[in-house]
């Protein structure tokens, strides 16, 4: 079987990771994954939400939210609707629990980082894209809060980096990494959060059409785990670089 | 390690199915997990949402919701805080595609089945019990339809039953099916819906604490599988006996 | 003229009033008017709302809310809506006037006791048996918090007793505590909510079709006193019982 | 007892019934309690609600409001706070139910009134003062919609009259007409809503301190039906005047 | 070219501006431009919002709302709907700021006026009526103020006065205070708000159908400028009389 | 006097606009004045809103909103506070008036084009940035729409070009296009739109601090004009080049 961009069904499409991207956040990353683009901006208070405050712990939470006319057709406004729809809630919680796997919060301290995804573009993955570039903007952020002494320097919020990727049975094909075009026709749709040490912090599987098998589970699971372990690579690489502020 | 309850690992709470428990809906049935409680009503109606009519497709949605003390601290009401929770959301979009994966829309012809799944008493495992109950009640729901001349004697709109049951990690052990203690004391929290015949519909596993290894994985796998058969054999005996209307 | 149910006119639909019916509410009643089931659990918390701190004295409030199938045909979620109907509104503000007038707002000191009436099935008179088994969860709630403490156990804040009870006439004959179809059917339609000593706390006659004249209004308050006084005495036969926690 | 404004405990305030008072709305009545002042517009559409349609039957309702500082405190908008609150809810379905009680909806044909009874200046009693001056817009909307041929000449969707007046106890004393400060001390709060034959429509005893008797009820009602009465003499002479348009 | 109502081109409406309206509001004015009635009502609070506390400064605001039978056609409530328009945000906004202009917030203390300027009729130009009588109703509270010592008589938190005006070209001709119906034909509207010393507070004009050029627009402005002069004058007259309270 | 950036008070920011920025939209533009960039998306649908349907005529409006951190401080998201601010409702109401300036609705027929303009990082100036690339979109839009037939390809829907920019006195100098830095500090700031031809589509002043006289409104137009014929200018050199699809 051959993919409709030529991949192998192993192969992630394209990824870039642009740190820096908006000049006010402290953490601000476009990523892409082809064409599938994310704006993650990581926003640093000092404080903690009142439930937390006096813990000396600190918090991570994330918002997520699509332009109406990043899809093929135009969605309403979520704000025009006066709600947030179940979608929308559902991908923010993830997104949100995801990051917190890699937090210590004492470390952290009475801080709080919020992490905005808003989907410029989308082509399918756009719920892995943001959780891979959010950690970024989010490892940004903790750099700079250490710069301006929210946080100790010798304090180590962090305790892993996280990745996330889609991966899906098509036609009795597993693939990794679903376009849009992809993930419409799959029959089981997959999404895995990993750390950088290969072990899980979400597996959500969804038979779209008909249950899936114990064997097909693992397969799935085996491309996953190699789609997070390169993004993981991917999201050093980009660390490494001096961001410039 | 003992349970709080005396259970072994691999044993489930005490599950009552009570069919017929409302008179005024189609399917009624409220099922116990221990002490949690829910509702299950199934509300059967002529058409579908305007975006299906015309399809000779039926439609099945869900919606979930707990009552205000339905655990240990009241929580607002969501129609007075005037929206609808992530939560809450996630669930009820859970339950919804947890049962359409045993619907053939065609045999359901242009008819809508709303569960409503209302927790009247949590313990934990309100969602896995919902799914548990609700598949009774749309049976129930399809056979007073058939009864009614909604859906022809002929047809089969189910093409499998579904049930589902949370496991977890506490303190290292692998538990089958947690009650609220358990559930906040549990490193890994798992739904897994699986049909009858063992097949998987929906695996959410989350790292609540430490994240999970992969045969950590199958372990929880293997005890909600075993959970989900015990569960489908206490669904197919409630079916057995006749429903007085 | 044959009531549907083959009652007499004075009389009323059998009457069940469950105590400790929930696990976790302070009180928690399964009222049921013949097939009109309410659950009323009563939530106790120390301090007052914000325009009542300092006063030394104690507030009660009610909410009441339908399932959406509780009747005939399923209504929207006023949570799904995301906003409160009129109707809602109107009931519950008159459930925490009626057990507002029982309490001796110092004797309560400054806590805050929530009555939550969820109508788990309805067949006429929804508001009335609320009020009714409301009252004894409230009496349950009191109990608790003066074995915890929290009121001091020689205060009394009951100052008496309070029950409720639908009228109406339906074809020139007026009927105590009306079922749904009775109550559709009903030219004039009053509730009554009384105290123990037969005084009342709310009067609220509605003429549906066809004004109605004084004198009967004066044969719907006879019906009703003695219905209320019937009621009481049920109240107080459910709370002689020692309840277990 | 010498009440605030010198009246004797049977006497009404000053009433005054202002038609024509906006040159846009098919009915429009200014309709003063003494200092209460409310503007009563009605306006007439052809059409009635989607569940109505077909039935050759019109509809009639009405929406209440307080300008934000009709009252001594300023209050905040219900459009700014997203929300309408219990008490206008209430009202506005009182008001509605109250002329309907007069109308005959065949008479009316297919044709919907609405009332707007917004209230300009408040001291007590505004509920009441809206009915009263509703009904005179309503009159003089019909006559309206009879002039412009929507409603047959030969109809009379009006069946009778409907006025409306406060009674209340104040330190032992029955009075008619509550003003705010009267209100506010009162022990029972009634409000009767009667039609010119003397029958009533709506009777709404609330006791906001202690339970009342029914000699106590019996006393209101008297006073009630006395104060509609001559209420419903002025609806009488206000409507004789022809109305310029 | 001769006007609906026989003005010249360069000429007002009859204005009346009736101070102490309402018995309740501090400031409170029912200004009509013909047969545009606005009752404007300004509310003193001690104190200021959050985000002003501590600055020893004042704060004033405003909020627009029209009636919803103040125009030809019935408007759906604004509470009712749940959501206030743009149409009315943008004006309340406009009346705060205009005031705001000639307000000294040292002078005024930690206090805040609010304006609720509720349009009772509407025939074009409420938004500049409203402005105009707001002025006034300032101008009254701020005397209240004084009276009552919230605010040091010796201090003048008015630094100057404001009116405004619509203008308009229709059919060619630049008009002054335009009504409603040369409203809907205009093919440029402006809205101008001056302080009495003849400079500008607000310029708003919008090309309604044709794009304008600048000498019409310096036609349009010496036509507004010479009408809120004429208002001014206007304004000063009101306040000469001493108003009782 | 220098401002900040180095420019002289005549000149504009840098200003780029990118045609085919995202692949879905039929038109879409990322413009960019200085650190201002706003994504203008424009989607093209047949039909129109109800009230218009059957007219012959199309219809063009605009949404514009901002991410939370497009700003210095991070903003709440208007879909989580469930409700649209002023500011935005004014904003977006701006967008739409200027452009249907330029547009002849017979022409464009029953089709809608709904603009998106989402500031993606703000620094000053977002709606007139956001007016500026919208016409750009547009004008590709209806290129689209030609393209595919639901224009005939001999219409001209566009009847000119619309650009606009924001003029302010700061330090008492008159300034073009200013940044968040020079805003917060101007007395006075001017929106102005413009069509390519000099005439004005909107004027909007707002005194901020002192009130402006009217030669300097004067100066401000001046300003505002030529820098308005500079954009257009930029607009159409960014129109000539062929947009790959």
């Amino acid at each position: 079987m051959s993919r409709i961009d030529g991949r192998t069904p192993q192969q992630l499409r394209p990824v870039t990771i642009e740190r820096g991207w908006s000049k006010h956040a402290e953490g601000s990353v476009l990523v892409s994954f082809g064409d599938t683009k994310v704006l993650c901006n990581a926003s640093v208070t000092e404080g903690v939400p009142r439930w937390r405050k006096g813990s000396g712990e600190g918090w991570v939470t994330a918002e997520y939210a699509m332009l109406p006319r990043a899809t093929n057709t135009r969605g309403d406004r979520e704000s025009v609707k006066g709600r947030i729809g179940g979608r929308t809630h559902e991908i923010s919680r993830l997104i949100g629990r995801s990051l917190r796997a890699v937090i210590d919060y004492k470390a952290l301290g009475e801080n709080t980082v919020v992490l905005d995804c808003d989907v410029l573009q989308a082509d399918g993955g756009t719920r892995t894209a943001a959780i891979t570039g959010a950690y970024v903007a989010l490892a940004d952020a903790i750099g700079w809060a250490q710069g301006h002494k929210l946080i100790k320097a010798n304090r180590k919020p962090l305790t892993g980096t996280v990745s996330a990727v889609s991966v899906g049975i098509v036609d009795g094909t597993p693939l990794l990494d679903l376009r849009y075009e992809e993930d419409v026709r799959a029959d089981t749709d997959m999404n895995v959060v990993c750390t950088g040490d290969g072990r899980f912090v979400e597996v959500q599987g969804t038979a779209e059409a008909e249950p899936f098998a114990r064997d097909e589970l693992n397969t799935l699971l085996d491309l996953a785990t190699a789609g997070c372990t390169e993004l993981a690579e991917l999201q050093r690489k980009a660390l490494e670089a001096t961001l410039e502020r």
